[in-house]
């Protein structure tokens, strides 16, 4: 649904405007580099700083420069704790990594991206470095396709002819005949296995929860290095695990 | 600094009430409960959350109910990556993990709570229930202790005047007096040790980092049960390897 101009509050939108544009590049922002940034002018970005300091998530650090507070991370919590698939998910996906021994995440698409909602890491030096909001592009990974095989075609038509198959290794599936034929074959079985699409060295199964609906709401993963494990003993040993974790869960969702 | 109201921007604190409405207890809220639960009118609140709907973080799941979307979870990203301290020590954790095999967090004072900015698990079945973004009260932790201690006497002062020292086990510090001299001993020492004052069975000791000019601006810590180490062992074998460890954190970002 497209949500007309008139029925909404710029002010909100050029306040998460503000506070989005800290990040690794610009940690530490003055006034007139938020308002480039931003595209406002300097006595509105300034207005918007005061109001989010006095809401605690910016202070400034002198010299009219500005950063982030903690404060920022609540609002995600926020999310966490609301959310039912990660409060039901997470013991399971505890579960998941003592049988396994590998790291457990929980995922669901945002838009066309893949975000992270929680994590469990397994003890080895050699993990995906990804806490819970870390974005991903769908398409390379098997939560990814887990996710976008869940979606009517449309979507992975559209998914396809925006973002395309950008090769992230030399393994990634970059042909789109290739690709749809992947999702069809993640419907039919139930789950998704991709080895060093995403990066060299890793593999990674997933497998869908559904809601009450039925509805695939997120996808559990399960990942290894290939110096581990290799695809052959990822399907035989750690598939059958994931899938009957992923059905419990979705089980105890209602569905 | 106070802030007077009109430097400030009413709707962008409205918006920021209305996402906040959403936790464990009102996970998919109606309108109607969120009119509620900020007083703000119900055309005020459709048009927020038409807002947010816009921005991406909520969504409607039927009949005027909403929920929190995962993008949420981006905007605490935006403080995790944007942060010097988080970047700079996360490595350093994961050393700390690996040369105790205990838990390891970092986090920093927002108001008077604490709030973890990182964590990295040890790989024990026993661990604390914590993510970036939860927030403790300072009294009865390690690292509570460790950044009051840094705060001038009048901070403390009111910390106790407003909080006091609420009792979470039958070992928590509740004497103002033992517990000004307990910060004291900590500010001598260079670290703290808690035993068991949060919760049964947890221990756990921190240090702090400083940054540039030498103030201390997060508490690295490191946490096990009383089933694995005795507050005589944390002090003899884990608290040498933390304040090194610290130490080395803050000589990196400058101190």
């Amino acid at each position: 649904m497209q949500i007309g101009a008139q029925d909404r509050i710029q002010s909100i939108e050029r306040g998460f405007a503000v506070l989005l544009v800290f990040d690794a590049e610009r940690r530490n922002p003055s006034l007139i580099e938020i308002a480039k940034a931003t595209q406002l002018s300097r006595p509105a970005v300034r207005r918007i700083l005061l109001t989010l300091q006095h809401l605690g998530y910016v202070r400034p650090t002198g010299g009219s420069h500005w950063e982030l507070t903690p404060r920022v991370l609540t609002i995600g919590q926020h999310f966490t704790t609301s959310s039912a698939v990660v409060a039901v998910s997470e013991p399971h996906m505890s579960r998941l990594v003592e049988e396994t021994q590998e790291s457990a995440s929980l995922s669901a698409m945002d838009g066309s991206d893949v975000v992270y909602l929680a994590r469990v890491p397994a003890k080895h030096v050699l993990n995906i470095n990804a806490t819970a909001g870390t974005r991903v592009s769908a398409h390379a990974t098997s939560m990814g396709r887990v996710l976008l095989a869940a979606q009517p075609p449309e979507f992975v038509e559209q998914y396809l002819a925006e973002h395309g198959l950008r090769p992230l290794t030399r393994h990634t599936v970059t042909n789109p005949d290739q690709f749809r034929n992947t999702l069809a074959r993640v419907r039919e079985r139930g789950w998704s296995l991709v080895s060093e699409e995403r990066e060299i060295g890793l593999i990674a199964a997933s497998a869908p929860i559904r809601n009450h609906t039925g509805q695939v709401i997120a996808a559990l993963s399960s990942s290894t290095s290939t110096g581990r494990m290799s695809p052959d003993r990822v399907e035989r040993d750690l598939v059958p695990v994931l899938v009957r974790i992923a059905n419990e869960i979705s089980k105890e969702l209602g569905a």
